[in-house]
């Protein structure tokens, strides 16, 4: 009997209970691995406008009733959660699919409820059809129950309306086939399962997507030195020199030009040509170690020219359709303002000198790192939001931040969060060579984009799997590669050897593997291919460290096969896309396949590239088209066309031809 | 300069900053990915005690200097964090163990910090060995700042004087490279990096380690109906009854004896034999139609006995060094003494009736389900919490719940979490044959082990996948394995159509392949196989819905081979554990192989297992042992010793070989 039930043992412990297992207690529904998701949440995948985000989550009950999912999602700004319905897919498998129209953190969450109101109307069509007509009153009865208790937690009138008319075609009396018919109306029943009882309604946790504009995702870029763009050797070129420059860029088909820093320069420890140390004052010095008596990271370096001439820069750019990207270096010479207004920003060592940069034995004296965990770490931090204000406000949207991996990730994941808040459209580029996980975090926490390993992975097996790694879950929902054959610090041993063979190899992997590639120019077009030394990957007389002429030779000039293929990036979306990209299999190591496809079932890119620079290769391209039947190809480069029957094709590619590239760029035509 | 900086765009989203940012502002270092968890920490995961769990976490800061990573864990009951070293795995990867002395309810933590001592120690170590005497002092005086700094935070007084011992044998005036070699000692540096400032240290979350008893993970488990266990035909048998069968279970070498039901059956729509409805009052029915004037859930049938029965049968049990499992149904007949108490507790139809179970077109009129969401479900769920406590004061310690997929999670998770604070040794098997993400969930919240689909997993291929997925993570971390070959319920084809070689294979599969399993006797061991009709999963004549009579048969009977089975159980730790299954090819797809090993090198069991109950089946194994030598094997079934050379061995097992069982059971002696 129950009453011998002891009461010996008394639930005392129910102050242990979670809260959330108190709260949850009548939520029959469990919501589990909702994915794409960073940490459960705590970071957000990243999307462009418009671009698709599918969901799925695992969803379960204890029973059999059917269950009914909502997909809410709150864009940013927004107040109101927006819902739509998520549907199974199979073993508890629940999927839906979001796209944003606004730019911001959005937010979806997942809310889910046992649907009484389906599981009432199977049960009494289960019940009609097994003739067991003795029970069909008691189940009206009973369902007429339900609806109302349903309608009285609709607000919309029209709605209210709607059910309280169905209603009264079968609660009340009258023919019971004709009744039974009209409580299946399976529409009725759908829109009066929408108004649960909110106390049995299981609510996901909030996860994050960091909507951001297509630039975040789909870019070329252009690098260079404006103090290298005058057109008389020897002498510092300016703003205006650069701005000259930008009509050539544009009609290169690049959408982004970054600036190296372009602020004072510091005479402290100034390095000479080549990384010579301690050079005199008279030698131009290195961009990167910023601030002098002439101002810091706001201010521009007076040889470039004025405020002025940075803001006609950028107009000049705008008006060519192309964006400036600043580079962020935060970092100072010990001539920066910083240093004497505020030496708490720095650390300082017993004998009242401050912490130069270095990795012992190697001192880099021309540079003092901030402290960014200083006792006054919260007014260092938003001098240097501010800094980013700054620029914003004449006119800059895109940071290639320097090293970002070598500062505190809250800082960064703090200063990017407070940009975005006064502008949800300002990207970062983070150029950050380190380890990989190091590297993917500085994703998490908010950068738009990361430079990545490419520069090394120069074999197909290793183009093959980095690219796979970065263009499949989960890399793909929340790292954004920007690739780049060269930088003014890595001249990669493959371009050094190789030539221009080897640049127009490295130039169309990196604009067809990923949306977003850039090139250091004019070192690239002209191949500058000239190492520091045998061995080294540093430039040979790097404008790093000098001013450098570069004289125009049309004849051995890249810049028409990069004008085409960037026109190719612009015309055919497929290219604009990372996690479509597809390896295809050909019978030599030295031959590499891959396409791309995008929206549209025709928009279609299959690239194959010889990665020998020195020698012919030829192989058997294993590529099937959908469907299996012949097709016909448009090669984009060259404008041949072929008609491609049913099985492998075959591939030869030569880097000595002098009157084609050793790249195939295909389109499909039938 | 700094003072252009301008002002108009402040940050006035400091609000929106995340609690957890602005307190984590200056914790440079990020802990991620910590595994093994579930949901990230919302779940424990599960160890028995004394069983090692390895934890990994990537662990990453900005920068280059060295990390100290410490893993705290809380046994069950205790206040204060024991910490214990972690330590780098490559690629970020830090790594540690921790071994559980208590059941209960376990927590583990990381922290991690900048190791600003030993990074000081490495720079002073560099600048020593390069030369860089000029920056020696500066650097002794810095790090005796740092080692102050750290020795004010030393509780323990011992501790302190050390370091200010270490620190007057160099921060004082004297020889320099005397100093320089004093200030590298690496212990005394060590010790001073443990007392780190608190502000700087990243914590992560806490994560959830349910240690449970050793019966949690093995045991081998015997179910019968004690109303069968009479000695004259056509009589009820009683709990005295089966108390006098426990000599002979425990000979075969069980550990658990569960029985099923034990309380007064309804008499409303009592099923009479092979599940006939509606049979008169005079057939015992189903133990699982739980409740009649005589009482419910905490009441014994009279014709089993009486409370001070079962407490005498428990005595005998654990006499035996057996334990009692009883079966949880929570559900009701129409007569149960609750329905009259609290019909509240039931969901109630508009013409006044109790729903019942149904299924439709079918009904269990003879079944009332519980309103677990009812408005009085606090009373309720603490009821049946009550009901658990009740048995648990009997001595009752494991539970076999019934059907837990068809009642909510949040009643389960709390009613395991409340019992447990009462007494942690208490374990439940979730007889769950339901979705496999539902199964999973279960054992999410708490449920010790589950039942399996093991009983439809017969070819080789279908046990190689089902079994690999059980052993191995995440599976592995909070699912364990109970496999049945037979229970009341399921006698599968594979038993009806393959005799007594099927239920050979059967037995050693279940008692090899998991710690845990059971057999539902004495229909096991005495190879009943008639179903009730072809084609039907249900035994004919089932103990389910009369008393059935067994008569011994000692010729025919299993039970030498399943004593000797459980013998090797015991006796071989190896095969206590399920994570160190392997499975080695055979080059036949009717013979299956797999090892397994213990915490000792020796500790190694083979099986090799003829799945063909009719024919001979023959092939070669390839296994090599560790180093690839030769070895000796002893079959344990048969005693047969074997020197087994390097490569392939042939194996043959014959079912119909009245001599042999057909498997091989090996342990490794050479």
């Amino acid at each position: 009997m129950e009453s011998e039930a002891p009461q010996v043992h008394p639930f005392k412990h129910r102050s242990s209970l979670p809260q959330d297992l108190r709260r949850e207690s009548r939520h029959r529904v469990r919501i589990e691995r909702v994915s794409p998701s960073i940490d459960r949440g705590r970071y957000p995948v990243k999307r462009i406008v418009e671009e698709p985000l599918d969901i799925e989550a695992d969803i379960i009950a204890d029973g059999h009733e059917p269950l009914r999912v909502l997909l809410e999602v709150r864009e940013p700004g927004e107040r109101d959660w927006q819902g739509h319905a998520m549907f199974p897919g199979g073993n508890d498998l629940w999927i839906g699919q979001l796209v944003f129209r606004r730019e911001g953190m959005a937010e979806f969450r997942i809310s889910a409820w046992i649907d009484e109101v389906v599981h009432w109307q199977d049960s009494l069509e289960k019940k009609y059809r097994a003739g067991q007509r003795e029970d069909l009153e008691v189940e009206l009865l009973e369902g007429a129950d339900l609806i109302r208790r349903h309608l009285s937690r609709v607000q919309d009138a029209e709605a209210a309306q709607k059910l309280v008319h169905w209603l009264s075609l079968w609660a009340g009396p009258g023919d019971l086939d004709l009744r039974v018919g009209m409580a299946l109306d399976s529409d009725r029943g759908q829109e009066a399962a929408a108004f649960p009882d909110a106390r049995f309604v299981t609510v996901s946790g909030l996860y994050l997507v960091h909507v951001e504009r297509e630039r975040a995702l789909r870019g070329a870029w252009y690098e260079f030195f404006p103090r290298s763009s005058g057109t008389v050797a020897g002498i510092h070129g300016t703003l205006e020199d650069a701005a000259r420059r930008l009509p050539e860029i544009a009609a290169m088909g690049f959408d982004v030009v970054y600036l190296p820093p372009i602020h004072p320069i510091g005479r402290s420890f100034r390095k000479g040509p080549n990384n010579t140390p301690n050079a005199d004052g008279e030698v131009p010095g290195s961009p990167w170690a910023i601030g002098s008596e002439e101002g810091g990271h706001t201010a521009i370096d007076p040889r470039l020219g004025t405020m002025g001439d940075f803001e006609d820069f950028i107009l000049a750019a705008r008006a060519l359709d192309m964006e400036v990207a600043m580079d962020l270096a935060f970092q100072c010479s010990p001539d920066h303002p910083y240093v004497q207004k505020h030496p708490e920003w720095f650390r300082r060592r017993p004998d009242g000198s401050i912490h130069y940069a270095e990795n012992p034995p190697k001192k880099y004296q021309d540079i003092y790192p901030f402290d960014f965990l200083t006792e006054d770490w919260e007014a260092l931090w938003e001098e240097l939001g501010r800094v980013v204000l700054f620029w914003i406000s004449k006119g800059v949207r895109i940071f290639r931040v320097d090293n970002p991996h070598t500062k505190p990730f809250p800082f960064w994941e703090w200063l990017m969060m407070e940009v975005r808040n006064v502008d949800p459209g300002v990207l970062f580029l983070a150029e950050a060579f380190t380890r990989p996980k190091v590297m993917y975090h500085l994703a998490h926490i908010g950068f738009s984009q990361s430079y990545t390993y490419f520069t090394w992975r120069n074999t197909k097996t290793e183009i093959e799997a980095y690219m796979t790694e970065l263009a499949t879950p989960p890399v793909r929902e929340f790292f954004r590669p920007n690739l780049w054959p060269n930088t003014p610090d890595i001249l990669h041993e493959y371009l050094q050897k190789g030539g221009p063979p080897a640049f127009l190899a490295r130039l169309v992997l990196a604009a067809t593997l990923s949306a977003s590639y850039g090139i250091y120019g004019p070192a690239f077009e002209w191949c500058d291919n000239r190492p520091l030394r045998e061995g080294s990957e540093e430039y040979l007389d790097s404008e790093k460290y000098e001013v450098r002429h570069w004289r125009p030779d049309p004849v051995h000039s890249l810049a028409p096969v990069i004008a085409r293929i960037n026109t190719i990036r612009r015309t055919h979306g497929a290219l604009g896309w990372n996690h479509t990209l597809r390896f295809h299999p050909v019978t030599n190591e030295a031959l590499i396949a891959y396409s791309k496809t995008g929206a549209a079932p025709d928009d279609w890119i299959l690239v194959v590239v010889n990665l020998d620079p020195f020698s012919a290769q030829e192989g058997w391209l294993d590529f099937t088209p959908p469907g299996g039947e012949a097709m016909e190809v448009h090669d984009l480069m060259d404008d041949a066309r072929y008609t491609w029957p049913p099985g492998p094709r075959y591939i030869r590619l030569d880097p000595a031809d002098p009157a084609r590239v050793p790249f195939h760029v295909f389109r499909r035509v039938g």
